[in-house]
């Protein structure tokens, strides 16, 4: 379906809900609450239906919009936007899948599982297709619609540092930036804000980081016991493997992060010259060809004798 | 004078050559590189006068089009790129400044130095009015040109994150973008690649992070001695105040750091709650509101007493 398609669609409505998915991003909370200010600009009744995972960096932008109950109303219509599968629905909502009229969303891996799809893979975020769409709904576009698409637009693009950032991306942040809205608050909180645990965890891992290869590999490794002393929950790792890609001279970074007494997590960065997804192969692993990961058996010491094994196997060296 | 008036003075000109300001950074040399590579597109000679300060980072964007010789040749015209007084060209080309026919420059203090100058301080960076000027000019945008001109708008906006991005930053990093430029490489090196000993510069500071108020107020020493057994050079704690800002809850984020045995520098960095440069006023220092500095006498016990000493007083409390 195409957007002029999609947008005649949502102007026959009146009354909108519409889902989120799990585990909410800057992009699928940040389009929704778009699409729903936009919608209420042209006079229908729109809705978030509330997602259980919402954190509190995100929930003021989605606040406004949150439908009281997570049961939609008799003849309200439901629309999905960067859900990109019935099973990323949370869970609550999977039974709704079916009834799902219209999916906006970018990925490319999208099964078209709604009745009607509006799916772009081309778009860097969703919210660069809501912007198209209430573009041709002819809704102007107000401070309240432009700030949440910039939430989706901005995270989404690693603030516009992520290969997926195209010159419609900068068209469309120059277009919500025209609005007059003040990004800085965002910027840090998105961008730049870290936890104190966060931080330890870090310079942890700075401090115990392993160089092979003349400094061309790292090897990071995180203990349970450690992170457990850090006090790091799950959110305070999340993403710590770009870390050991960032280190001037690294072209595969990785990091070990011990999750149990029987298990240990791999996660892999790599330069262009390397493959990712090829290495954690080795393991049992795969993902993509810049960034990977493996769950390798074992406690720290066996697992870390597994991942310098499969980094010699993939070099193709005898010694590290 | 306008964009339209220095396009007429440029198109008139055969032999031109471009000042760039000591210490250079994204913008300058991008700005000159963008800006020398329009001009040999119209058919003219155009080079930038080498600079003795071009660190290894920013060397390729300008090699291109550098001059052999620091001298320029008899009837070149001298045009200087985010120089914003003439005491800012590096020292060799200081005696030239009164030979300099046109400055393009954003900085608000420009003093207007030149025989003809296109000051806009609005523009978030020097390189979005050579983008203009180019285009006043009626050159095709190349790769060539695209490429340095984001360089300079990326770097002067902190990858569009600074307060001073506009609608008009992304509009022309779309144009740029266009033309089909790769700035992933760019990417890396400008703001994500980091020297191991900087690393280890971050993981000491937060190591040894004092906080009080509740966290609110943040504190991190670097002795001389510690820098110097991280083999840490100047650049490597570059800015380095700015991570103490990031840690969540902090809005006073300091750091103390040993240069002698004699005298310590403190860099403060606030929320917008609080001023940097009235805190820093409290010990002899200065400069903006959300990022200022002092020069501290003693080594780092004597000078840490008289920084937590303006806190109190600043703060207006007793006790830390």
């Amino acid at each position: 379906m195409t957007i002029r398609e999609a947008a005649r669609l949502l102007a026959g409505l009146d009354c909108i809900y519409l889902l989120t998915h799990q585990r909410p991003d800057g992009d699928t909370l940040g389009s929704a609450a778009g699409l729903c200010a936009g919608l209420r600009a042209l006079g229908k009744t729109a809705f978030v239906l509330p997602n259980p995972d919402i954190t509190p960096r995100y929930r003021p932008y989605a606040a406004p919009y949150l439908a009281d109950s997570q049961a939609p109303p008799e003849g309200a219509v439901l629309v999905s936007v960067d859900v990109a599968a019935p099973t990323l629905l949370p869970p609550g909502y999977r039974p709704l899948a079916g009834e799902v009229t219209l999916s906006v969303d970018h990925h490319p891996t999208n099964p078209r599982f709604a009745r009607n799809n509006l799916v772009m893979p081309g778009r860097a975020a969703t919210g660069e297709i809501i912007f198209s769409l209430l573009r041709a709904l002819g809704v102007p576009l107000s401070r309240d619609i432009a700030l949440p698409l910039y939430l989706a637009v901005s995270t989404d693009t690693g603030c516009f540092r992520y290969t997926n950032t195209t010159a419609f991306t900068h068209r469309v942040a120059a277009a919500l930036l025209a609005t007059g809205i003040d990004c800085d608050a965002l910027h840090t909180e998105m961008f730049e804000s870290k936890s104190r645990a966060r931080l330890k965890v870090e310079a942890l891992l700075i401090d115990n980081m392993a160089f092979y290869q003349n400094g061309a590999v790292a090897l990071g490794c995180l203990t349970a016991a450690e992170l457990t002393a850090l006090g790091a929950a799950e959110d305070d790792v999340d993403n710590i493997s770009a870390l050991s890609r960032q280190i001037e001279g690294v072209e595969i970074g990785a990091v070990l992060r011990e999750v149990s007494a029987s298990v240990c997590k791999l996660s892999v960065r790599t330069s262009t010259k390397w493959e990712a997804n090829r290495l954690c192969a080795l393991l049992g692993g795969g993902g993509h060809e810049r960034a990977a990961g493996a769950k390798v058996p074992g406690g720290m010491e066996t697992a870390k004798q597994a991942v310098l094994q499969a980094f010699k196997t993939y070099l193709g060296v005898d010694e590290l």
